[in-house]
């Protein structure tokens, strides 16, 4: 993901080592950045910079609809994001489905403060495959989905394909929203034009692409794709269910926010200008061809 | 400026190194980010990621302010902040002040893009000591200040204290601005808070702090500060001079900007809510002591 280049960090002592049925799972302790938690040999999070990626990908969905109450999270299981997910008392039902039981179990021993999250009663843990997953689940069963992916390769490879996002689609109820982990606007141009072109074929809503930062991962960013489905556009730039009056954190660990406000959210969707033309251009490639489609 | 870890690029070819009577100068090929300039083993730019900092560096004063006829560039011996700078046909002068003579030498070898910005005509190049230059400007003379220096270790130590800030807030005319590189709000905290505390007690009026992404500094990100004097309040959010409107850029790069925009300028004053803690209390900490003192 990441040619010409490396991001080391100092391995001051190794945590933990273990080989799942789908990765190599690696947790060490750092000198600057915490524990930090590797799958197959790329950094998934540090403890000092986690709060700017879970909080992003759980609040940028929930906080762009008015009361979500069913949210389901493919992937994640660290547990980060449901810890955020649990601030939101609107919610009902957080379903998870992580394929990798010892990712949650390492997390468990390791990173108390992410998988805090599993903690929470309305958490519904599903140990299985995503796609698997989302054909059993009720059609427009969820207000919000998350797809807190590794990279895709590996496990993770299905989960940037059009199957995937039409499961994903069908889930979702109208009006409600897709959150999904998008890579970098500095590396992955090309892979993020692929799943916004998806994203607009199968959403037909609104498709936007935010981006935040996160020291630890490749170019010291990450993004994030948000849809909304056909006839129900959402104005994701604008937070209609802000975090600043959400009232009753109802998670043991009442940690204020580190990283996300509605200020941050607003500026996330702001994209420099080489990434507008690189991904508008696509999206008007998309609609023009949609629009032919259709005609 | 990193400790417990490193980031490294793959070194294809070595193009250049030398020492000056400042520091040591390196360029090389690296295998994605183009050519490579190193100060004294700190990265200072490369070809694929100068855009993000030159540009807003440049941008986020020059387009707060109407019209900007004289500016200073204090370092940016590399000439990319006067490619910046000469987009705006309002800007009469540009002054330059460079130490090291060696950095605009090998930059005019070895990063033509970025030394184009020597060839406007209202370029003045100053080799010398910056507190030096600004102690024999005269008062009041420019309209916007950008420093564009390396870490605050080495030649550029003294330029984070606050005789040279005093010197700066002199050289500038009433309405004026400073925009100063002011590192990472994930690494560098500490340094920021005293800058801007300095800030507050020299200039009297705006004082924000601005960042942006910049994948090959430390952290994946970099920090601005931008200032204007007592008694003239500068709204840094909002440009009154947007870079949209302006018209007839005018050196032979006509490049398209690559990464500033309007969207892109407001955004860069979204702080994490972190940042947004430490540097707040810190400014209301500083307004009090600046009451307490003055009453």
């Amino acid at each position: 993901m990441w040619p010409g280049e490396a991001h080391s960090l100092k391995v001051e002592k190794i945590l933990f080592q273990g080989k799942s049925d789908y990765q190599e799972i690696l947790v060490f302790e750092s000198t600057v950045y915490g524990k930090v938690l590797v799958l197959d040999g790329i950094i998934q999070l540090t403890e000092a910079d986690e709060c700017a990626y879970q909080e992003m990908i759980a609040h940028l969905p929930l906080c762009s609809i008015p009361s979500p109450k069913t949210v389901l999270v493919i992937g994640g299981g660290d547990g980060g994001v449901l810890r955020e997910i649990s601030r939101h008392s609107s919610v009902e039902t957080i379903d998870i489905c992580e394929i990798d039981k010892l990712v949650i179990d390492a997390c468990k021993q390791f990173f108390p403060d992410l998988s805090v999250g599993f903690e929470d009663p309305r958490v519904r843990l599903h140990v299985g495959d995503a796609v698997e997953f989302l054909r059993n689940a009720s059609e427009g069963a969820y207000d919000a989905i998350i797809v807190d992916s590794s990279d895709p390769i590996g496990p993770a490879q299905e989960l940037v394909e059009k199957p995937f996002f039409e499961t994903i689609a069908r889930a979702l109820r109208p009006g409600g929203v897709l959150c999904n982990q998008a890579e970098s606007m500095w590396l992955h141009t090309h892979l993020i034009q692929d799943m916004l072109s998806i994203c607009h074929e199968v959403f037909k809503g609104s498709v936007r692409y935010a981006w935040t930062s996160v020291p630890t991962y490749p170019s010291g960013v990450i993004g994030f794709i948000l849809c909304s489905k056909d006839g129900s556009p959402v104005d994701f730039v604008n937070p209609v269910n802000p975090i600043e009056r959400i009232k009753g954190i109802t998670l043991k660990s009442k940690k204020d926010l580190h990283f996300y406000n509605s200020e941050v959210h607003k500026a996330a969707f702001a994209l420099p200008s080489f990434a507008k033309r690189e991904l508008s251009t696509l999206t008007r490639a998309t609609t023009m061809l949609g629009a032919t489609l259709t005609s």
